[in-house]
């Protein structure tokens, strides 16, 4: 950040009276620029003993298979932020269960929610985001093609989870340092 | 916002190629300006059968009783803000438990999570944003002289549970229109 959104001054980088954390401030007309961490919300999309993945149509990890999530947007809900990248990017109408994972991604200030959710009908699609979208059982999940670190979590998470019937809130903290991005085959 | 803070040029509003919603657009330099939901983190934090809450030294609602809650920082995870939050506000240490309420604050693009937390020994004090700390019993909590319903609620949900000693998620969502900040007493 260089310059003052609101006045169009540069903005210098310190710590503001009574805070203890450098922050972007404009001289000018004395705005303090915040900067927080994002939500991404999404859904681990479930039919019968099969989930739904969607291929990467863009980058980063393009081609690769993930879970339907995207940023939260101002105006709505974590369950209307999921249930709509669910539908824009694998064409999926789905009901929410219950919050699943919750992972902070400290290094990319972001904070990732997956919601559990279950695909009513075997209708999916593709978009502008998604290549292609596909329910896989479990042995056919493609591990060494998912795109995140957080996505192989969830579903991990997730298979083991089916095998006792019971599915605890997963709270995960991802450090800097740790393959949040490009995950190794 | 007006300019944009990378280059100084103004910004536009429209809907960018691929997007669906308007955004701030710098058509100098190409950037994007999304603005996205921030979260707050916080604690509810228990000793024995009392709870510990704060009196707001700053607006909004300078003077009423909240629990220790705040902006998460990027650089650190949901917990970890929590924490700091309730060491900045109250001068507590406490250890989380799990992740009590999420709220979504519609109409002020927030998602508020408030944790379940331990007090370990009867110890806080006073900050900048905190005129007073100090343990409640059901039976005293001021509820006239909270700060916010989200508060309210997630007292309101404490104390229920606790009949039951069982203690679910509680995922709120509050709509535009409902009253958020100011409480009625």
């Amino acid at each position: 950040m260089n310059f003052c959104s609101h006045c169009g001054e540069r903005v210098s980088l310190r710590v503001p009276e009574g805070d203890n954390r450098p922050r972007h401030v404009c001289e000018s007309c004395g705005r303090i620029h915040y900067q927080n961490p994002r939500i991404i919300a999404g859904c681990l999309p479930v039919y019968g003993d099969q989930v739904l993945l969607c291929r990467r149509a863009i980058e980063p990890r393009y081609g690769y298979w993930t879970l339907p999530a995207g940023f939260m947007e101002n105006g709505e809900s974590t369950e209307q932020a999921a249930l709509r990248e669910t539908l824009e990017e694998a064409q999926a109408r789905v009901q929410l269960k219950q919050l699943y994972t919750l992972t902070s991604i400290i290094h990319v200030n972001q904070v990732q929610l997956i919601y559990l959710a279950e695909l009513e009908r075997p209708e999916f699609g593709i978009s502008n985001e998604t290549l292609e979208s596909r329910l896989f059982s479990e042995d056919e999940i493609p591990w060494d093609q998912l795109a995140f670190t957080t996505i192989r979590n969830a579903l991990r998470f997730y298979f083991a989870d089916r095998r006792e019937n019971h599915f605890p809130l997963r709270h995960i903290e991802m450090e800097p340092g740790t393959d949040s991005l490009p995950l190794k085959p």
